[in-house]
Parts: C-alpha cells; structure tokens; sequence
C-alpha cells in the first residue's frame, strides 16, 4: 500500500495494481517499482507523487460512521499522559478509530492498544480501515464495556475514555492502570466532567486536571497576517488523572 | 534508577543506594527490592510510593538553564507532524532538552533523534540529564547549525527547529527530509513566522500551516465550576509545512 | 417609528400607516395607538409584540452595504476609552455606520458624534438609516480624512479610527483631542497595528496598547452545558492610545 | 476635583486646595486656575499635567473593599443590551461601585442607575466614592434585594445581577424591565448560570445567550511583536436575556 499525492494535494491509497484515475491509467508496475519521492504519470499526464506515508494520511483516508478527535486533542493527551513507544494503552469506546491509529502509532510492536467499542458496525469499518495498515499491535473488542475490561491488574500506562457515560468505566480502569499510570477522560459536556471529575476522586485517583484545549490557525494572505476568523469554539474537555 | 513520590506529590529520583530524606533514611536494599506500587518507609515512617516513571517526570525532574517547551505544544507537533515509534527526527537547537526527551519516548529504539545545540554549557546539562535515563536513540552535536545537518538526503520524517532565526537552517531541513515529512517551526514572535512562513515556500515546502495553541484548565471547587483565572497567554506559534 | 417583534423573534420597523404581512394587516390606527409592550394583531390573526427599541435593533434593521463592527468590538472601545453621555467623538471611516449609531445614543444629546467617510454610496445608505432615528447628535462628513478633520484643536474626547491606512489620521487627531483623551484604532491585520503603534509614538501618544477581545457563547440543551462550536476566530485588533 | 498625571503616569486628584507630593508643593491658586492640557509644577520643579478626566480614572482612583468587574466584562453588559444615555438602570449588588460609576457616566443626567448593596460597609465607601463625583443620576439602596426592587413595574431598560444567588432577584426583574427591555447577569461560575438559565426561562425572559469574553493583550518589543504571555483566563460568565 502506497499513498500517492496530486498536484492539487488530493490524496489516494494505490494497493500494486493499476490505478484507474479520471485523466487516465497508473501501470501495475510503475506502482510496484515506486518508492517514496518518484513521481507517477498517467498515459494521459497526469502526475502524483508518492509520499512517505504518515499516521495522519491514513486517518484522513480512512472509512467512517462518526465524527474523530481533532488532533490537537490526541497531542494533549499524548503530551500529558506522556505515552511513548512501547506503552500499553487501554481506549473506550474505538468510536471512528482515529485514536486507535494515531495511539498505536505511537506506542509500536513493543506497545499494545486494546479498544472497546459496543457498536458491531463500527466495529466492522475500523477493522477495514486496520486491514489497510501494518499494525499488529491492535486488540479490538465488540464489547459492552461495563462488563469490564480483559487487561490483568496493574498492566496498563494509559486508559483512553471517550464514552457518553464515562464513569461506568472508571473504577476498573483504576484497577487496570500501573501505579504511575494515567486516565484521560474526553467530554463535550460541562456535566460530563463534573460527574467525572467526583468519581475519579472516588477511584482513588490524584492530580485530576481538567483540561480545554484549543487551536487557532493564523494565516498570510498578501502579506497581510491576522488569525483565521473560522476557528472550532470547543472541542472537548479532557480530564487527567494518575493512580498513584 | 526510580521514580517515587511522597504524600504531597513531591517526586524524587532515587538510584541503588541508600536515600535520604529530611525525615530520615530509606536502605539500600530496599530500594533495590521495590517495585513499581511499592511503599517505601523511611526509619522516621515517612513514606513514598514507587510510580511507573513517565517521560514528563524525567523531564519535570531533569537539571535545566532555560525555559522549557510546554506539554500542550510538544502535543500539537506530534499530532499535526504525525510522528510515532521509528520515526526519525533531527531538532535545532536542544535548549533545555525537553522537546528531545520527548520525541526520544516516542520515536523508541527503532528510530532516532537527532538534536544540534550551538551552546557547550546547555549540552552539558542536556548529556547529564540524558545518562539518567534509558535513551539510546539520540545524537547529541554540539554545533552551530547554519554549518548544516549531518544527514543524509532524504531520510528524516520531522524536522523540529526553535532557533532565534529558523530560516537559517530551513533549505537543509527541506533536504534532509523523506517526500511527505514534516518540519515544525516554533517561533514565539510574528516577525519570526512571517520570515518563516516566505522562506518555506521559497524552499519548495507546501501546506504551509501557522498554528497557535493554547489550554485552559477548568477547576472544581466546593462543586463550583469556573476555568482557571491564571493562564498562559500564549507560549509560540508552530508553523507547520509539508515536503511534497 | 416603533419596532415589533413575531413569536419568532423576527422584528419589523413600523411607521405610522397600515403594516402587511405575509398572513394579514395591521390596521394603521391600531399601530398609532400602541405602546411598548402591546400586542398588535393582523386580521388573520398573526401576533405582534411592540418592543422598547434598542439600539441594537436599529442596526440589525439598517440596511448596509459592507460588514459591520461587531457588539464585542464597541463594548470594548467604550470600556477602555471610557466614553459617556456628553463625550465629543470623532470616527472615520464611518463605513456601514454601526458605530455611528451605537456611539450616538451612548453620548447623547449633550454630545456629539463626527464621522467622516470618502465613499458617497455609503454616506446616502447611512443618511437613510439616520433619517429612521431620532439622532440630531450625528454630523456625517463625506470627506476623504486626509485632508483633515475639521474639528478644532483641544476639543475631542475620543477618535474612533476604522480605515485600511490608519496611519494618516494619527496626527490630526492628535491635534483635535484633549488632553486626556483616547484614541482607538480598529485594524484586522498585524501589520497595520505594528505601524500604527509606530506612529502613535511618533505622534506623541501614551499608554499604547494593543488589545484582542474575543466571544464564546455557551450552549445549555437538554441539561448539557457546553461553549459553542461556532465561534468568530478573530474580528480585529484594537489599539488604544491616551493624548497625555 | 481635577486629575493630575505625572511623568510617570500616576494618577492623583486634587482638589481645590494646596497638593502636597514628596517632591513638594503645589499651590492653591495653581490648582484653582488650572484648566485640561495645563502643566503645574511644584515649587521643586516635579511636573504634573492636567488630564480631561475619564471614568476609568475615577474607578481606578476610588477605593474599595472588594473586586471590581473588569472593563471588558463593563463593554459586553454595554454592548449587547445597547444601553445609552438617559437609559434606566437597576443593579444588584453594588460591590465596589465600578459598574454604577461606569453606567451612571454612560446613561447621563437624563437616564437613572438605582443600585442595592446589602452590606452597610461596601454602602459607606461608595457613598464617599460618589461623593466624589458630579453624578446626580444615582440612588443607592441599602438592602436585601430580595425584598424586591422599589421600581415601577415596566419602567427599567436593562438590570444587571452581580450577586452570588441571582436567582433570587430574577422574578423581580422581568416585572420592573420594560418589554424589550435586557437583564445581564454575571456569574463566575457555571452552577450558577446553569440555575440562572432555566430561572430566566420561567419568568418568561426570552433569547436568552451566555456569553463569557476575554481580552489578550498584544505587546510589542524592540519589533518583535507577541501576546501577552499574562492574561485573565476567566472573568465570569454574562448570561443576557430579553424581556420580550
């Protein structure tokens, strides 16, 4: 599998077999020789660069039923959690499955992501979009999740949680978590955290910080430098907490 | 070497050997023993909890001259650059060292960092700190970075640069960078992102993206809601470009 | 002149005639005789609310043929210039004539309010949508400003500054403001408050500062509380300078 | 009463006697004569200049016992209920009186600001601040605002709540406020401008917004152009609804 750029930056997936484009044909064989940075052409002209891959082309590409997490949030929690290869992340629910990519992005063969998610037609497109990478370190469970989590005590550096009722997941993430280890709570809600937030404590959990990022692009335009006036007023808030 | 923390979250270093404490002395052996969730005791009764480290508590912990990059920005360049485990990255300059204790977590053995710092008393700091640790995939050059990188075409998936002057080393960065990588420019000035922003393009990179980020902590008091009155008003701009 | 509000919070200006809507009319002697807080009633029986106008709902209702200052933006030129009833204000350009308006019925009959704009198909629509109100505080200039305000030296509380050069009327209205008085200067770019900071200091201004304000609206449905995904990334900025 | 402003812009009032500074005196005759614009000197040669005072002058030269509401929460209240000279004003509580001096200079000696303040001691030191004052458009009321407000039904164009429950005045208000007639109240907290929202709701306010606004501040050094890195993260909530 290779991702392929035009000149006007839209991005395809090409599997080594022809490519059938608009403005003509990509040769089976011109995709199998291609390395990162050779230019294609189709037999009419048309020319596509193709680029070293990365987690977020996969996510833009990939199939879905549901909104995603905006990266600027995955970066926070990545940042505070301070996840890193090798970790072994626990998220409810997979949802889109775009943290699911971008985590186990991150943590490697040497870390595991396991994902819960109840909806079984999620499910099936997040396994599509799984079939179409090389990661191997991923467990997806069609599961109710408040039936409990699978991982043994103590095992885990990170649990992800972005469901409409948060709570029901937090005492058995506590259980799960290395001493040291974090939870990060994403909510749209206000009353979402606050409930969060009381059981979290509950727990056992300390340092709970509530956290709202956000992102403001600035752009140039003749020389003329100003902020974007189009700018997501809210996202999500994210609640951290470590076992400790 | 571990991580372990007293009642009021104060975090210490502690190597294979006797620790001591204002409120006496725990023994060799017993550190030597401890696992991570274990309570030590020093022979006064105060105690402290082994917590599985986290890169921010080395970083937290670490020796440093200058101010250091913060979590929310180090968040948005890993998730708008896309990096992961095996990612190979080169930074300039080190400064404090935060940003390349970072990336050094995720990128994992399987990739590297690469970071050059033109100050020799910086990088003393920035070794010593570095022996503390696990971290076998960075390359430390105490060099002036206008001389050049010392990588080869084509074989860097992000480029990190906070410089005073960025544009220095942006034409070297564009070379050393796959097709499809990123560089990431941290300025915390206009001036310096408008210059950025001309010289990226003249270097030939594209989606050429400023981005300014910021987090609000919300806290819960006496079940009284309100976001911090105390935040950072802005920390720098990122301006993010794509070599395709 | 009265405005009436639908159960749809749609408003209408009335005058003293017979008023048709879509479902029915408003008899002429029905709109005559009603107060503020009557309802008015077509024959077919589509409800009307007579309201106390505000000045906000002249401006929703003027016509306009450019973009106008939004109520965020003249709060704050009120709040950090500290104009009241009685201040003598000066605005150029006068553009869509928002802040014409909103100026007018904060100074009142004891002041006045000055507003100079170059383009004559602006000056007629504005004229128009004086001639609705009761304002006899508004003196309109169809007057390219750089040939000078006509005011006398000494004589002006605040300069309200709107136009693509700025820079031009720094001087003058230096000259025609007392001591003590403000100046702010509305700019959507960086570039131009970097100049207009310049030459404020030239001019011989004080206590420059340059201030972004910006506005989140909450949303609460069903008893879910979150700030609204929409939001203006950026209006403009606004410097503020003291003749002192 | 006049407002002298040194060098260093320092604000002091004077009255019309001898100024004593610790760089000596200025005389009586100096000060009785001075007019805006004048500089007076005392007979040690320190300068002072007189300034055309400003009400955010006065707010910041009175004194006070508690927080004051800050400018830009003073221009949103202003702006978004398009209150002007020779409106009618009630507020609940008084506090430091910022918001009674900022609106009493706003509505004029045609319009009214009655203003209720339960603590006898906040009552004293607005009472001496006022006195300082030419405002004649002010009664201040000593009181338990939940014993109701003494207005007339339908007679008041905007009531500002700025008190810990203020819910309790909700009901009183909608009966004073003419229709089309605004109440904004300021809420530091979400608890409670989630009760204020549903209490608007059952009097019978309509369009109701929460609005929460800042300000950064942009500072400009030696060219080198950034925000503040201080800035208020949270002032408080402005709930606004219409009596309609």
């Amino acid at each position: 599998m290779k991702i392929i750029v035009d000149r006007k930056n839209r991005k395809y997936v090409v599997h080594d077999k022809e490519f059938h484009t608009e403005k003509g044909v990509i040769p089976e064989e011109d995709i199998i020789n291609a390395t990162v940075g050779d230019v294609l052409e189709t037999h009419m002209g048309k020319k596509f660069t193709v680029i070293e891959p990365n987690i977020n082309d996969y996510i833009e590409l990939m199939k879905r039923k549901c909104s995603i997490l905006l990266p600027q949030d995955l970066g926070l929690i990545t940042a505070f959690t301070g996840i890193g290869y090798g970790s072994n992340i626990v998220e409810s629910g997979t949802g889109a499955g775009s943290s699911l990519l971008f985590f186990a992005n991150i943590v490697g063969p040497e870390g595991h992501v396991s994902s819960y998610e109840i909806r079984e037609d999620f499910v099936e497109i997040i396994k599509e979009n799984i079939d179409g990478t090389d990661f191997n370190n991923i467990t997806l469970y069609n599961q109710d999740v408040t039936e409990g989590f699978k991982e043994e005590d103590n095992s885990i550096d990170m649990v992800f949680v972005d469901l409409p009722k948060p709570s029901e997941v937090i005492m058995d993430a506590y259980r799960i978590l290395k001493t040291g280890g974090f939870i990060a709570v994403y909510t749209p809600y206000v009353e979402q955290f606050q409930i969060v937030n009381i059981v979290l404590g509950k727990a056992g959990f300390k340092h709970i910080t509530i956290r709202e990022g956000n992102v403001r692009e600035i752009e140039i335009k003749n020389n003329k430098t100003r902020p974007n006036s189009r700018m997501a007023g809210h996202t999500g808030y994210i609640t951290f907490a470590r076992k400790i």
